[in-house]
């Protein structure tokens, strides 16, 4: 399957050629037979006799990317002086930095924000350590922990390697929830010493979000790491696509018109996140859940099963279903796919039950491609852009590290999770719910502070806020959006 | 030693008194009587009987901040509606954020900075490790660790008390030297745990600053951490200050006419700033120093002395001096002091050489007071702003970790630190020396881009820099001085 053309591989070429009626056009037209998508093109210099235009191009990928630019060069009279990547100039220097929030004029200021001053406050906090999330950043700070063991689809890169992405995601902290996120990247894969290192790093933060740490170790480290810390402990990789999938459900099932607890799951995929969809689908009153992974479906006769796919067996397939995953799929009102690409076939979505629901989830890839699904399922969902209904984490974290942080809440429940679902899937009326709008897109402003304030409730619910505020104290939003549209 | 109002203590008391001529005067004039320094009065309404007004207040201390409270209090017809703390008001969430060095307006730019763009850059690093100083924020950023245990004055309050001195150090570094740095507040105090906790997080900083751990646990967390990491690793506490002390020397010895290597040096108080700076002044090329500690002066003779003392005595007093702080001053050039306030007296000046040099900077309280010493002393410094002279790490740690990123220093070397002592002491042309002025103010904009650019020629120069410029290619100063003036 091959993709399209994407700003993610942007290139920017600047080029010179004869000042001429039609020569600008032959450029333009070579990139396109090339497949190139042309976005601004930008005038550098115009001469008497030679121009400079700067052309930005959308390729599929990096080979694309050079096929473009040979078709350029190739063209008579015509010099490409140089292609710079955007994406590439976008990160020169890492995304994200640390700013004051005030400046420091005068001896006056710095007097108060350092010393002598700031040993008033320092006292202030050891006297009463609560106090901490008062008067320092803790009250709105958050680690974006990895040991780059399971970064995005390229796996064990390393801690150096994985921090654009982690620096990617203190971004989206900040753009979508005002959240001060900032990456840590552990040179450290044993679990006993990430736990330890997240634990002596906690004091400063209000809450840990674990990502991209590779299965199992992610599940003991979060469970440890929640037992022993009186902060948010969050695996984005399991939890915050667990959110996300209940809530598209939640949605899916309005239109179909069957309830949770009547439903027939399976589940393909049991990784960190098909564990913790499977959690949560439990949790939101499922029933039947049918686990499948390589060796097909998951129960109590198979003997590979490691740590937790016994717990998979023994908590889920309640029938005794064995088999494979085809098997499986006879008579399921959701496959929930977090696998490979291209292992539902058209045939397997027959055998599914009336209005079936298909949440294919491979990145980039999915289990079946929407166009060949089309026709067979009621309501599909991806992880991509491209298509409609994206299942994106970018819809839970922001919000739920936000309403976990204004409650100062001791640790994120799943009553909070199940809280943030319901407002993520609350965020589209009823009346406006249609098969290929059951997701709220990534960048709909009204998803994060609906999270962030049913987060904060549940929290109070949950007895693990620390700070609880009444509805008329609640000032609103803590967060910013409007920076997104 | 009564200290004098100041900024650090300042409140801002909300009045209401009534409107007619005289009223705020007598309030002032209340103020002015209790000690207080007026500063900013603002309107907040002007009625028709009463008005309410804002004053803001230098105090001494808190207690003098409250006698003040009271004289308004006191006065007939006037209400004090609330007192708000300047300090405390300024700390309220916090000093320092995280912020998106660009904005994430389109979904466009989501895919540069973050999936799917962002896997090429990931794996660009991970191809080529070194990579990481171009493209992630490792180029500009430094941890600022501590465990909280010598914090300013206030001794062992913790990882959590500690974090406003952390970020107000962040600030410095921002502002002085355009340096992101992130407070890192760790839970442990047992040396292998801290050494282990600051390796695992160092991929994604390009330096670490050490700040307010107790000795002698720093001397060997700096050792280990200097050996097993390939970023600078920098304990501020000591070597900030030696190097600013140097920087002072170099002056006050041009304004004296000695030579470093005929000075004898007494230096009292023997802690982690005092190891360093007669470290310092031993690479500098002074031969004759004798310490002191509350045991009086350190010989090989004495039997209790603990490894860092050991080390002292073994490296200094080439004479084998014996006895008090008072025996080892006579005939001594200088005095430098780290200790206790008031331990030298003007007998203890009289007995020291001609042109007597002291730098007495126990904090708050200097080890002499200035107008105690006038007249007995040729040159004299302290840790005050409130005096001439004021040695300040400040002066010190912008510019030397500007200069180590910039080269991409593997450490901070011997001669890196002499070079950013020679800096700050160059920034004052010889011809405007003078007693009163052989430090720069901590507000000379000269200052950080000097150090920085001696530090990276000191770091080509040891061959630890991972970057070497010459002259022509350094674009200027990476730092952005003419924030403060």
């Amino acid at each position: 399957m091959e993709s399209i053309p994407s700003a993610s591989y942007s290139l920017t070429l600047r080029v010179e050629f004869p000042h001429r009626a039609g020569a600008l056009g032959r450029i333009l037209t070579a990139v396109g037979d090339a497949g190139g998508m042309v976005g601004a093109v930008d005038i550098v210099r115009i001469g008497h006799e030679r121009s400079v235009r700067d052309i930005t191009v959308n390729a599929r990928d990096s080979e694309h990317g050079r096929h473009i630019v040979r078709s350029v060069e190739d063209l008579p009279e015509v010099r490409v002086i140089h292609v710079s990547d955007r994406t590439f100039l976008m990160h020169l220097g890492g995304k994200i930095e640390v700013r004051s929030k005030m400046q420091l004029r005068t001896r006056d200021d710095l007097s108060m924000a350092y010393t002598p001053g700031v040993a008033r406050v320092c006292q202030a906090i050891a006297e009463d350590p609560e106090s901490a999330f008062n008067l320092t950043i803790k009250r709105n700070t958050v680690a974006v922990v990895t040991d780059g063991t399971a970064v995005l689809g390229l796996g064990d890169i390393g801690p150096r390697a994985a921090m654009p992405v982690m620096e990617g995601k203190a971004m989206l902290f900040k753009e979508f929830a005002n959240v001060d996120a900032f990456p840590v990247c552990l040179d450290a894969k044993e679990t006993e010493e990430i736990i330890r290192t997240v634990r002596n790093i906690a004091p400063g933060f209000g809450g840990i979000n674990l990502e991209d740490i590779s299965a199992p170790r992610c599940f003991e480290i979060e469970e440890r790491l929640k037992r022993e810390l009186d902060i948010p402990v969050f695996h984005d990789d399991q939890h915050g696509t667990a959110v996300v999938v209940l809530a598209a459900l939640i949605n899916a099932l309005k239109l179909v018109g069957k309830r949770m607890e009547d439903l027939k799951v399976v589940v393909n995929g049991l990784g960190a996140a098909g564990v913790a969809c499977t959690k949560i689908l439990l949790a939101a009153g499922v029933r039947n859940i049918i686990g499948c992974d390589r060796g097909g479906v998951v129960h109590g006769g198979r003997d590979d099963l490691n740590g937790s796919k016994r717990w998979y067996a023994e908590n889920t397939n309640p029938e005794g279903i064995t088999g494979t995953l085809s098997d499986a799929l006879r008579g399921a009102d959701l496959f929930l796919g977090l696998s490979v690409p291209g292992v539902l076939s058209v045939e397997d979505l027959k055998a599914m039950a009336e209005d079936p629901i298909v949440f294919a989830m491979a990145n980039p890839v999915p289990e079946i491609m929407p166009e060949l699904a089309h026709g067979h399922v009621r309501v599909m969902a991806t992880g991509r852009s491209d298509y409609p209904n994206q299942i994106n984490n970018v819809l839970c974290f922001p919000g739920i590290f936000r309403g976990a942080l204004d409650s100062r809440a001791r640790e994120i429940t799943e009553e909070m999770k199940l809280a943030a679902a319901e407002a993520i899937a609350g965020v589209i009326p009823e009346e406006s719910l249609v098969e290929d709008y059951i997701v709220p897109s990534v960048f709909d402003e009204r998803v994060a502070p609906a999270v962030a304030e049913a987060v904060e409730r549940a929290a109070a619910e949950s007895g693990v806020a620390r700070r609880v505020r009444k509805d008329e104290e609640r000032e609103g939003y803590s967060g910013m959006p409007g920076v997104l549209h």
